[in-house]
């Protein structure tokens, strides 16, 4: 099976696609400097959906998803964003735990896996 | 590649089979309150069993687990019950970490991927 | 798909192979005690190079890591021989957090998928 890789950097790849398997990098928010749980977890959202359109894919079709918060007690407010994202009956697998991030500016980090349309 | 979904629900399904390969959910206990490490671990490989069942496989055909620890402390003891659950020769492969989780109240998290039978 | 386990124990296995996908156990150093981040980074790569071999796979044909740093402040020594290491043009997809591990000698934790060449 082919692999195809997507923002392909020295330390990884953004996304990486194994025959109908895509496998996207933690997404992290793009500017998290005084953006809240809510705006970072839209932030992030919005590069795994561009993410997915470059891999071939789209939300539709997430089949597993960690999300790590920095605070477990923001849980509700990155649930919020999330559940009005997600295609209402085609939402994947999902784990979230608290875990500190590379930087304390980042609030939530989401990695996930998906099919390939 | 087929996507079935089962236990879907406004935030995620409990399991999402894509192909011949089975996600499922991060798996809490069901009644935490009150409820030890063991008797929590118990609970969640019993709701892992029902779900591969649902979904059409079993625990003989585990791949890989992800488990957090609400103590890290807890290790052997979640590995009491862990160790007499699983199938001899067809352990999946495996990573164990402490991370808080989304109510104080759990102590154990697992989450799994499973080839379908 | 078939299903192949390697490195087989009571409580996990170290590779599972299932079709063209290859879970590895999450891998601690070998000889932590004492060995500073960098070194122990050093020896979790290595026994992913083991590994992938045995599985029939090697480190360009890695997917997926998920990182685990005691202390997240040795990103950047981690990342110095995670570089040096990952095939360029090859870098898997990945996500890295602090966990406290099992032993406090512990300083990284690596669990990855790969596609089988």
């Amino acid at each position: 099976m082919s692999i195809e890789r997507f923002g392909v950097g020295a330390r990884m790849s953004q996304a990486v696609v194994h025959g109908s398997t895509v496998y996207l990098a933690g997404q992290v928010a793009d500017k998290p400097a005084g953006a809240n749980v809510v705006e970072q977890t839209r932030q992030v959202l919005a590069q795994i959906d561009r993410l997915l359109a470059e891999a071939g894919t789209e939300k539709s079709h997430l089949l597993s998803a960690t999300i790590y918060l920095a605070d477990i007690a923001s849980f509700a407010e990155m649930n919020s964003v999330w559940e009005a994202w997600v295609i209402k009956g085609a939402t994947p697998a999902r784990a979230t735990v608290e875990a500190k991030m590379v930087s304390p500016d980042y609030k939530v980090e989401i990695a996930c896996i998906a099919a390939k349309s």
